[in-house]
């Protein structure tokens, strides 16, 4: 990890070096770590190569991706420097309106070297022409049966689109909310989206998932439809089978413990995946780990751990990054979370898992938190990335290549000659 | 509602009249509304009626009760000067260690003319002498063994006090959390709680109901073992129908919704009741509506709403105050909070229910939040109060016959002559 | 207030009788109280009559002011409705980017019977071809120079703009804030900010005043140029004496005490005014009132005793509303969060101050929350809004009377007519 | 850093090595980064020494000081295992109630190897028999003068206690808030407090410094009277020049950026120091960095820049732990909090000061955030601890070095057959 100059492999070898006999310790041998590494994979959004914004603007500067095409090429670059994000998240209509552009689509990301990932409809901008500004009203819990029908028609659409492209995961987030305790009894609300969920579960295939996600608020300002995972696994229960609950990091009230939900979802089967990003105080999403760093840390250490327990293989969960990439350039802020994720799962895997067991079922708390400080600061992750990314004929750090590579001036260079608006913010008032 | 000089009966029936066609408007006569605000009962707890305090310690002035009859002759008054408050809750062993006790506890209830309410076991304070300092580490969820039996045990012999009391509720809330990482295994704490509550649901008989209170934090700091409404449901899903969520409300986190929290209870038939007071930041336990009286409205709302559409008969809910009385006078803050509760009930019942539903259903949120407004503010509800305590020949304003009977230095001049060490404040550390 | 049939003026008159004797008990007069409500001003934006939105969209339905014109047509129907908004709050360069669009907005506000209001600068959305994409790292705290020159040049274009216009306060607020810990220095964005505040204060005259206003967060989301109201006073006190601090409701962390803020800057001599709405978790931008009505009665609370303590007179504080209209037409939600304010209003000039403070001073904070929701409850503060409109021709109920005109149908039918893309929802990726 | 066997300072040489040529590349040399922490001074409480607790109770295994006597004891063994933390806070009258007991403490501080540090007064919990329990509603700020006059009498006995112990700083914590807002005027409560600050402050000479802690809410829950640092700072310069604000980490609203205002501080010559804790809520007063160690990174990051551009030199700055051990073994979880106050101070220290300040005047945060987790993350700091400790004749790991010693077994024994009632858990109610 580093930009900097004179960080080499040599020094990751040392300091592995270093470490050895505290690995040894743990029964972790290095190869199985590194085969651990490489087993990680990332899936990264298409969204999440545009330029991203808040509602006051955004600002585009020309490198970043517009159409689909760039954004599956700068997928592909990431892929490529990474190592670990072979599949690619779509969302529909922003990926393609037509089974044309669904096909150009596939082309595209089979272009980049990649394959396509979960199938993410959406509640809020939905296909032009056949909706209307009651969206603002929601969409399932919509008070007017067509367009409650014509969102569930869109997510039956999108059923399509996975089939059409591979894919098992249907991920759906809802932007539907309500503004003002008057708009809608909670009944009401709640009605609408069992009977929703049910209808779109019930068109997927024994082998395909449907991803839940929650949100605290925004747009919904007063009563968000799917606030919390406590009515998020409500829904997967009602719904059936095939519902699996997916965990956004920054869709929490503050103080929420997100780890502890995580472990509780494993417990009912119910996980399916995440979101990552970070935040400060409300979905700012950031990029992961970027603010809080050893949060991101215990979450893989329960899943870790959850593994380890034998309730749930970790690489049957979903591991997906949703961030808005408002002021660095999405390609650089995308690899720099892939690399925050994979020291945060490396991390994970460094801690001395027996004996924490031992010490918390001891009640020695004080053993218990040092055992985990010992991973996350002083065994050297960053050093194991770097000697894997070596391995495996990647640069030991990634955004190094991105940037010798030259490649956002030359994007940008490329970008702005085929546009007719260089570099002009598009505020949003 | 006042202790102001000049408020009288006569402005209230006059204010009624003013607004009877409205009533009218809404198919509600003034017989029916003060026929629900008599069936309307509010459960106080023993607890409230010593002084609170916070970790910084707590100031006694002497008025407030000490013993066990003390309480029970407090919150005897309460009941006679409101006339809604005709159970206590109890908390074990506070209201008592041995059966004897436990007599003498039921005896002072009814000479008070009162009846024993819900039965709440206390994780945190047990039984002197057959728990010990591991308790710091949780109760059901300790990583000891024996102390999770001697907890469970404990709500076992409160199961005995239920029938000796004739009750049917017994009421749990734990101080079980963890304070770092590194303490506890979040499945292993889940695993712990499944098995416990599982236990003591199995000693209740079919016409005994558990209730199960969540919290966010407090004295646990980092993972609350049942931190929140989805755990809360989990947990009662998997104990059997005889559990019931109750719904705290200082209990959740900053921006919850928490009258959404009770719609989506009642729609899963696992609503209990409520412990009532208010907060601004954490569980700060203030009065009920002291703070935010619309929320506390809008919690009636969804209850009443939950009644007509049959989700939830309103008089199945278990309605509780559990504050801690730290600065005001102990009695009278409980009388404030009956008041404000009855006020909030009252407004609700005010509500242009069909009217709204219409509005709602037109997606006319402008029209819909008018309406809640109208009964809020507009309509006299403390009128309608004032009204109906002088049918049922009771003074219009409690506190100022509370305070017009000398009560407060009555108290604190017996009460002091019956303790060595009068008014001293006692500060924690 | 109510669009419900069967509200007339007679009930508010019945309901003021009945409230007779208690307002003579408080020293006040229905005449001295109607002055007061008819001496209430509240400043509307003309960026409110166009449709909100968040960064997922923003649903317009055509009835919705587009150009300056009809903003301004729409801000002129409130103040006919409402009787109080005669003045209107301008954004720049979005209410006019040349001289020529300058007057032509001036033109736009007289027609509409009213006068401009504040000027607002824009640091985020500025004069097209003058600024660029480097915005996203900040505006007067940018790092680089020339995009801090051109913001503070925007800003002072902004009081040519004053002038031109007549009017005495620019108002800040500044989309400035990091995203990550490694954007930028604390040190170099608090320096940047001083210099660029004092130049923009030198600017003015003796008789004008710069209002900086302060936000947690959004859309920076790591560190807020000017986060909070201490940092806002100590700009002001570096700034110089034409500096005061403006006071949004929705820009505080949860938990902080406002109206307590308010105090604070009466106190120093640096509140300039308010961007009033509501909110429940962030910057969420609802109608004032809508959420917690209860606060928004304490903040004027805390402005009506600032008054009767000589500390601050009552109408040397800029009214201001600053909401996102996103579900309602944006005509009826600024009329009725006109109405809220008054009716906070009110319910703070019918508290009774004197007993009040007396319950204060005795430490009997039982009587002291007994009057405050006497005067927020019991007191018939709509019908005393009710017999004000009467008496100055208005209709007693504005919101029906926007309706019963048929504005809504027909300026939607005007709007649609003079534009291409009808009913069409501008999503926003 | 670690209880681990296997870690031993052949490993920590080997980690420094290979960071070698980078700790070069920041024109840091090991011995200069061996000599600032060598220099880095922690303060620490006696009251951290006995068992913390919350209003639900706390639970005591014998181990703990109870007395002034083993509070010190237990310090002298922190500075004793640490080597950093030379002088001891005093808490009065906790640590002293009389003269005599005031000699007996500092004796006790002298055997402890350790020199007293900062006087507290405490404001709630004050000299027995000289207050009231009024102090319900506050010390300073109480309504009532004597009440007011007592508590400004203790603090300046404080400042006695300052000249007998020879110690410059007098630190202000004050439990003063109200809790409902018909308690106090806003504007009373600020007069009050206005006067006493300047009648203490007046009572220090020119040499001594007032530090003035702020706190968002607790025990006060509606408004407390120093709710944030813009209150502090008022304060502080209304008082005068010898008064500087401390900052609780843990007790800022959700989301606020503690950094920022150190900075802020900073630039304002009102720095005194810092009152060391961690949370995830509210004031939980948890270990330093043991929830949000990146956040206590960023924090020393701050005072390191400060330091490098000449605003504060950071051994100007008070290093101060104040935490509630409830759990942890006081000793352990102070030696915990050290280690983990020293890591991160490292961390700041091993940042790329220039690389850093260029990348963030390049406008390139990417590069900025890449340096900050180089230093965090990859750059051997417990390395360089471990060799510190080595060169300093201390145990590499100070909490390894307590455990094998058989302290805390051995405390217990000593004190547990001091006392009467061993182990007992002291409930709250």
């Amino acid at each position: 990890m580093s930009l900097l100059t004179g960080v080499d492999l040599d020094q990751a070898q040392r300091a592995a070096d270093a470490a050895q006999d505290r690995l040894a310790a743990r029964g972790v041998t290095l190869e199985s770590l590194l085969e651990r590494i490489g087993a990680f994979r990332v899936e990264i959004p298409s969204w999440g190569f545009g330029r991203g914004g808040t509602r006051f603007g955004r600002y585009e500067d020309g490198a970043e991706a517009r159409t689909v095409q760039e954004k599956m090429h700068d997928a592909g670059l990431v892929h490529q420097l990474t190592g670990v994000t072979p599949t690619v998240a779509c969302h529909f209509p922003w990926d393609g309106l037509t089974s044309e552009e669904w096909d150009e689509t596939l082309r595209a990301i089979r272009a980049a070297g990649l394959r396509p990932g979960a199938v993410n409809s959406n509640s809020f901008s939905p296909r032009p022409g056949t909706m209307d500004e009651r969206l603002k009203l929601g969409s399932l819990t919509n008070p007017f049966a067509e367009v409650r029908e014509a969102s569930v028609a869109h997510n039956l659409d999108c059923v399509g689109i996975m089939r059409h492209f591979g894919v098992k995961i249907l991920s759906l987030w809802l932007h539907d909310g309500t503004n003002s305790p008057g708009q809608q009894s909670l009944y009401d609300q709640a009605d609408f989206l069992d009977a929703a969920l049910r209808t779109i579960h019930d068109a997927l295939a024994d082998d395909e998932t449907l991803f839940i996600e929650y949100k605290l608020f925004e747009p919904g300002f007063y009563a968000t439809a799917i606030a919390d995972w406590g009515r998020a696994v409500d829904l997967a229960m009602r719904a059936g089978n095939r519902a699996r609950v997916l965990v956004d990091m920054g869709h929490h009230a503050q103080g929420t413990n997100i780890e502890q939900i995580v472990a509780l979802l494993v417990r009912m089967d119910r996980l399916g995946g995440f979101h990552f990003n970070d935040r400060k105080y409300a979905d700012d999403d950031l990029a992961a780990g970027s603010i809080d760093p050893y949060q991101l840390f215990r979450v893989f250490l329960a899943l870790v751990e959850a593994d380890q327990r034998g309730l749930k293989p970790f690489e049957d969960v979903a591991f997906l990054v949703d961030q808005s990439h408002n002021v660095k350039n999405p390609v650089e802020e995308m690899i720099e979370t892939v690399d925050n994720l994979q020291r945060a799962y490396v991390q994970a895997l460094l801690v001395d898992a027996s004996g924490l067991q031992a010490a918390r079922e001891a009640g020695d708390p004080v053993l218990g938190d040092q055992l985990l400080r010992d991973a996350f600061f002083d065994l050297p992750a960053d050093a194991y990335l770097k000697i894997w990314r070596h391995e495996r004929g990647l640069s030991i750090d990634p955004l190094r290549a991105f940037r010798e590579g030259g490649w956002e001036q030359r994007l940008r260079d490329e970008r702005l000659s085929r546009t007719t608006e260089p570099g002009r913010p598009e505020a949003w008032a």
